[in-house]
């Protein structure tokens, strides 16, 4: 029987310019580490919380990897004590997904730790539920590619149809976290209830377009789709330096570039690592001159979600 | 020397469900007949046209074929007699592309006839002048599949973004015409000038649902996604007996059915040919029911757009 085990459980970039609310993907950096242990008295516990500077919650009830773990269990009917010790290995509030991390990586080990009961897409429900109960809305554009990998388009939410896109095996994220902090249900706040019809059809045609592109290869195509008209041009006035942290990405051979999530982080599509890590580079140079500092990074897309990274049997 | 070109040039459908002004799909049939002939003394002229109970002009600055093929005669910079003829083989204003068919086929038709100067795809702008003259909006929904066949995604318009989607082999369009018309620019000035936020959402995920179901070959992806929010809760209601047709269809195995253009015929996707026909047969039996004739169509997707039917040499 198993006695621990160590997950590794991606970050992801939701929102991806036109696909607001609905297409997210995960990368192999950064990410956090979830260990689920037994132990010998019943129930869950959260045992420890590092990296997050002491802001997360340890009551289970409070804490998104806690969330998701109890309703797994619940739904198991196993009532084994287990504990779980999260290591935060990624910025809170950074639009990196970090919630949805911490809960798919808990599921996902605990799922592991009592020897798989449920296959993966099984445990959606559950990391779905936790980011509901944080944010206050459903949204799986974070919680479907942290827990299953890849790049993921939301096709509805009722009831949730969660859709798989190929990508080309080529294509790279550079990611930049400005080291400012944004709150998600603020940052939705600013947005509009209403928007004008022709800039709707324009974000739909995009949207047609970027997974078009994604499912034929056709880096062009992504490239000239990736644009926003809904969040990104009210979104990254909360962010300093945005527009010139983009045209830095672009100007370095980006195929294009956006906020990730509700930000401050933003991400950047290219055409190779060697391209990626140059537009990191002058992200970061772009960010700098603004008086920010900030952590970059580079990742394929990230195509398997949460890994095990050791386990202890006993 | 080519003395005369007979060219057929298909219907379209637009929209297309989710895809409201940014989709479009030609079909076998209805069409257009359109013959250029050479002619003794210079200029261009429409020399007759049938099937229209004599609704449409024969002025060349009026009629989308005339406006079309006199655009790309003087880009040519060539001052030929051609006459035109046209064989309206469609109904009017029955939202199945009736001018972009006309306007694709003399397009085609008279750059046949010259020796193909230019590439059919560079046919394109004039196709959507032509319609941009008629309807008061740029549009190329209908003008770019009629005119290059196939399933098309208009990206965007700025510049126009026109990307020929790869389809199912077996996916097949039952179509039904009410014997009523619509005019476009009224059925468009019934649509609201800003929409919801959440829905605009929805949209867009049926519009990314759809482009991966076409492009995957996964028929239950493109029935889910086969949804629109937006103009068909408002021009169906000038559809008399939209629901039950659109019912009909859905119970007779279709995969999903909406308006056609901006109606009143209805189009309905269907996995093969047996599938298709027997929806077209329950699609009118509804319409019938409601009092009002209707004449049905079942094609697969035309993959080549107008097709030259004969040549006259001299």
């Amino acid at each position: 029987m198993k006695q621990e085990v160590t997950v590794f459980a991606p970050a992801t970039v939701a929102n991806v310019a036109c696909g607001f609310d609905i297409m997210g993907f995960a990368i192999n950096q950064p990410g956090d580490i979830i260990i689920a242990r037994r132990k010998p008295t019943p129930g869950l516990i959260i045992e420890r919380i590092s990296g997050d500077n002491g802001k997360l919650p340890k009551d289970v009830t409070e804490n998104t990897a806690g969330i998701a773990a109890s309703a797994l269990l619940k739904d198991l009917n196993e009532h084994s004590g287990i504990s779980l010790e999260i290591e935060k290995k990624m910025p809170l509030g950074s639009g990196l997904g970090s919630s949805a991390a911490s809960a798919a990586g808990a599921v996902y080990a605990v799922n592991q730790l009592l020897g798989e009961p449920l296959a993966t897409k099984a445990l959606l429900p559950y990391v779905i539920e936790a980011e509901a109960a944080v944010s206050g809305n459903i949204h799986a554009d974070n919680a479907a590619p942290a827990l299953l990998g890849g790049f993921i388009l939301i096709r509805g939410y009722d009831p949730v149809d969660v859709i798989s896109l190929n990508i080309p095996d080529n294509l790279f994220c550079a990611l930049i976290h400005p080291h400012s902090e944004i709150r998600t249900r603020e940052a939705r706040q600013l947005l509009p209830k209403e928007i004008p019809l022709r800039t709707a059809i324009k974000q739909w045609g995009n949207v047609g377009g970027l997974v078009a592109g994604l499912l034929s290869n056709d880096m062009q195509l992504i490239s000239r789709s990736l644009q926003d008209g809904i969040a990104e041009p009210i979104r990254s006035k909360l962010i300093p330096g945005f527009t010139d942290i983009k045209n830095a990405a672009i100007r370095a051979g980006a195929l294009g570039a956006s906020i990730s999530g509700s930000g401050p982080s933003i991400f950047a599509f290219c055409d190779g690592e060697a391209i990626a890590t140059a537009v990191a580079n002058k992200m970061q140079q772009a960010c700098r001159n603004t008086g920010t500092d900030s952590t970059i990074y580079v990742s394929p897309i990230n195509r398997n979600g949460p890994k095990v990274l050791a386990t202890v049997d006993g």
